[in-house]
């Protein structure tokens, strides 16, 4: 069997069904063998940084497994902002890169080992790929290709999952395997769960003894697969809970208990329950500096944390947040135990203190929804989210328009809703709309972009135009990088310096008629809802300018130097202590009057 | 003085006027440095991909150096594919990116040493661009800003030039600097030039001694700054001469001695000069595989080659190819010396060999300018290089136009003709493009592209009119991608999987409108001339889709396994014998009547 046919059938056999590829010089032979088999197939990209997020997307929703295939040296390099999308987000992946014939590399003989390049557009791809990659590798032999593909698989998926790279030189890709005749790769078996039991009798313990208990959910719960479990947890425990961004789509809007998204730019109510509680049982998140504000000891300060996390190393480490408890067990393992303990309510004035939060401190404030000039974001999101079903799949960029949509999106049940949230690129929705609406089967998807975003992957559009996919791309566009703007009002005197200054966008209408695409404009509130209810149901890609204020901020979000629920505009000093249970608060300032 | 403003004032002492930057939250301190300094100001670029290809063009054609700034994680990985374009070119230029603060790096604190990401979009861009800078460093202290400044300063454009990167955390990008209390960088001195004379007495001796010599010209030449020094050369010495690719510009279509381009896709011409040649003084040319074929034994396989580098890796690679005497020197320390030797002349009758290869095998063929369907490329660029002035800066992407555009170009004396030749990317031309005007005060610049490849990059178009830039953009459309599309002619039967199958372009006239650039397009050869006269005289920006057969092939190139002189088509084996001066030809093959 070719060495190209045989990755092929690996990919069918993780079920993967698209690969997403630009070809070139060094990956034309394994490319060849999609000719030769039915089963799968492959999507153009108009970039390989595309091509990487677009797979990022698939594997967050697809049934198993996601590939790109691109050739050595820029194609190679194209990928690694999408490829880093999956590792900060814990996303498995191959990325299979065609490389120089193995006599062409630098160090192939001894004398060539400090030359820059040798062969054809030979890029070191796997040293400049592996920060970013769980296992990044050359292949030194056609024959450990079927080794090697197991055990990327393998390493890809299993533990915290990740993406990883493979580096075919040409020479192999056309050669000839017997398979009978190689090394198999034989997965190590999973660690036992030691101490499982021990610790999860302490958790339930704890959480009995506390009196302001709370659950944050964070993304593993996602990437662990365990969204059943986690329905079975609500079943079973009447707790108030918050999520992380990642989190966000394990709950529903209106959920019992549910008090919001916490964090830097969390919700006023599910920042005080987290802040106010006494016991934080941490599902899945690896708690960074977007949650915890940048001084981690302020946060959950009064509480005993017991955190979950397959990756010891996030729960390892010691930035001033205390972990109590460290269980370092997947979180479906966790949650399988956990579910099996005795039903349990906590006190139900902490559960109506949680419910009041929510009621006094709502994300979207009827004044906004009044704003006559410019379309305001939060109320904009809101009635998007009104207006969808419950099995969209919402795709937000990076910036200030994400911030707006995890703000004000009100989530149902059984939608999905991401981003790249760790690496955070400008340009991810666009592509990851092409991805997740191909992984299910051209199936309509919301992509919530920015002015600035949407230019990164423009040429994104000719893919999702050509795949014939009924994308809806609403650009929040506020003419500039508005989260930068908002920085440099508040610590720059207003020195707009390449957020406003000097930037500009080009005409999005004819861009989009130029790439075939419905466009319309949504300036002011006036007509929204029908003009939104049109364009969701509309079988077609639409693109859709959304005008918002230039200055328009980002409210609430947390200044320098603050406690997580002490958000900006600050509250009145009476407002604020009235929000807090505990008596110590981290920081004097937070008693000085403002208002 | 703020560190932010003290970078932008190294920048100004190293004649940058321009940077290329996009903003993001870890960068803002340093792009704020702008609102204070008239001296340097900023392109906000469309892509950071862009702004390193723009930079890197500025740097090929500036006064001296370049600098890009962008923001962590995924601004500094965009970077990537375009900094790889100034190593394997040896291009100087400074890449600053933003990085988080120090207390929240991975590792900061030895807990967090294997986290996957601390900071947000935290990156390890320091360890990732290792393989393709001279120098790549994270800031330790504000103190040694100055320091480490020079020392990237120095080592980027000293020895074999190449891009270094330097990642400063935020926290550092404010602070106050006293210059005087810091350690300064002193550079080391030269290295003396050992043994030189004797040395360049030897190629002299050896110069006299052949019966067909011939010079070859690389790319060294120009990043040796040494084109005076060159045609001091061509005073001295009547010697025939050919080029690389990289050396095209180091001299003129009709000089006298000029033979060609050399290589895989060089002209019959120039091969057959450098294959019959005894003795080969190389200047400045790394003679890699695109040169010296496949089997790099084959090349100038009679002649002593002697081969003048900087980099000794370069000179000490073994790969088939033996240097018979090995200069390390600067090319322009070499021709200095070299050019104090008596004048000489070589054989007469080998300047007329070369002449006539040159007539007997011209780069165009009539019958190609005859052609009625669709335009030829090769007499399509023809034309157009006839119409250019001699202060044309020419710049072409990759694939099969750039092949088209090196081999037909008719180059004039103080033309510039230039891609990012070593990484080769798709999508450089266009923004080079732009970095090209910039640096020469917004002149007119001659883009030669693919349909593939303009749309790596396309959201540039926006930074091209946002600046006013009269670039003329040609797309040699083949409707895919052509070289690959002729691989698989060859080698799989014409199995076209995602080079003509798969792909598909947008509409480029709607593309160009949108962006309000003018559109025309040339179908054919009827009014051609005019139509670029026209298109090249205008004072504005101009999109020419130039729309070539589907099936173009690149006329000559060389196939797997043949030497450089036996390009295909491959000519009668009596043709070729008779061309051939030595009588041993590396493979038998090559004898094997084939017409």
């Amino acid at each position: 069997m070719l060495v190209s046919d045989y990755i092929l059938n690996f990919l069918v056999k993780k079920k993967v069904k698209k690969v997403f590829l630009i070809t070139g010089g060094a990956i034309t032979f394994v490319v060849d063998a999609f000719s030769r088999n039915k089963k799968i197939s492959y999507i153009d990209c108009g970039h390989e940084q595309g091509a990487a997020m677009m797979a990022d997307a698939y594997s967050r929703l697809g049934p198993n497994f996601c590939a790109t295939m691109v050739t050595s040296g820029p194609g190679a390099t194209n990928l690694l902002t999408g490829i880093a999308c999956s590792w900060f987000d814990s996303i498995p992946g191959i990325h299979i890169c065609g490389q120089v014939n193995t006599h062409e590399l630098s160090g192939a003989v001894k004398s060539t080992k400090n030359v820059r390049q040798v062969g054809f557009q030979e890029t070191d791809i796997v040293s400049m790929a592996k920060p970013i990659t769980k296992f990044a590798y050359r292949i030194k032999s056609e024959k450990e290709i079927p080794y090697i593909l197991e055990k990327a698989y393998h390493i890809s998926t299993s533990g915290r999952p990740g993406p990883v790279l493979i580096d075919v030189p040409m020479n192999f890709q056309r050669k000839i395997i017997n398979l009978k005749k190689l090394k198999k790769f034989i997965p190590p078996k999973r660690n036992l769960k030691i101490g499982i039991d021990r610790k999860i009798n302490h958790v339930y313990d704890l959480l009995k003894k506390s009196k302001r208990p709370i659950f944050i959910l964070g993304g593993g719960i996602e990437i662990s697969k365990s969204k059943n479990k986690l329905n079975k947890l609500f079943a079973n425990y009447k707790i108030p809970y918050v999520t992380t961004w990642s989190g966000k789509d394990c709950c529903f809007y209106g959920q019992k208990n549910y008090v919001g998204t916490i964090g830097v730019y969390g919700s006023r109510a599910a920042n005080f329950a987290v802040q106010n509680s006494d016991f934080i049982l941490n599902i899945g998140s690896r708690l960074d500096t977007r949650i915890t504000g940048g001084t981690p000891s302020t946060f959950g300060r009064k509480a005993k944390i017991v955190s979950v996390d397959i990756d010891k190393n996030e729960l390892n480490k010691k930035r001033g947040l205390k972990n109590f408890l460290k269980l370092n067990y997947d979180v479906g393992d966790f949650l399988d135990k956990f579910n099996l303990k005795t039903k349990y309510n906590c006190n139900i004035n902490w559960l109506k203190n949680c419910e009041d939060w929510n009621k006094n401190y709502p994300n979207v404030l009827e004044n906004w929804r009044k704003q006559k000039k410019f379309t305001n974001p939060y109320y904009f999101v809101e009635v998007l989210s009104e207006e969808l079903n419950n099995k969209d799949i919402i795709i937000a960029d990076d910036g200030a328009h994400l911030t707006w949509a995890v703000q004000a999106f009100k989530i149902k049940k059984g939608q999905r809703f991401f981003s790249a949230f760790g690496n955070s690129p400008m340009g991810y929705a666009l592509p990851a709309s092409i991805g997740a609406s191909i992984v299910k089967n051209k199936k309509r998807i919301i992509c919530i972009d920015g002015d600035g975003s949407l230019q990164i992957n423009l040429q994104e559009l000719h893919t999702l135009v050509n795949n014939k996919l009924p994308i809806k791309i609403f650009i929040l566009n506020n003419n500039g990088y508005g989260i930068i703007k908002q920085f440099q009002e508040l610590y720059l005197s207003k020195r707009f310096e390449a957020s406003g200054k000097g930037v500009s966008n080009p005409n999005f209408e004819k861009i989009a008629n130029a790439f075939g695409i419905n466009y319309s404009v949504i300036k002011n509130h006036y007509k929204m809802r029908n003009k939104l209810k049109k364009i969701i149901n509309s079988n077609k890609p639409e693109f859709v300018n959304v005008l918002i204020k230039p200055d328009q901020k980002i409210i609430p979000k947390l200044q320098f130097g603050k406690p997580i629920e002490d958000l900006s505009p600050l509250l009145s000093r009476k407002e604020y202590l009235k929000n807090m249970f505990i008596e110590e608060i981290s920081s004097d300032s937070n008693l000085i009057e403002i208002n």
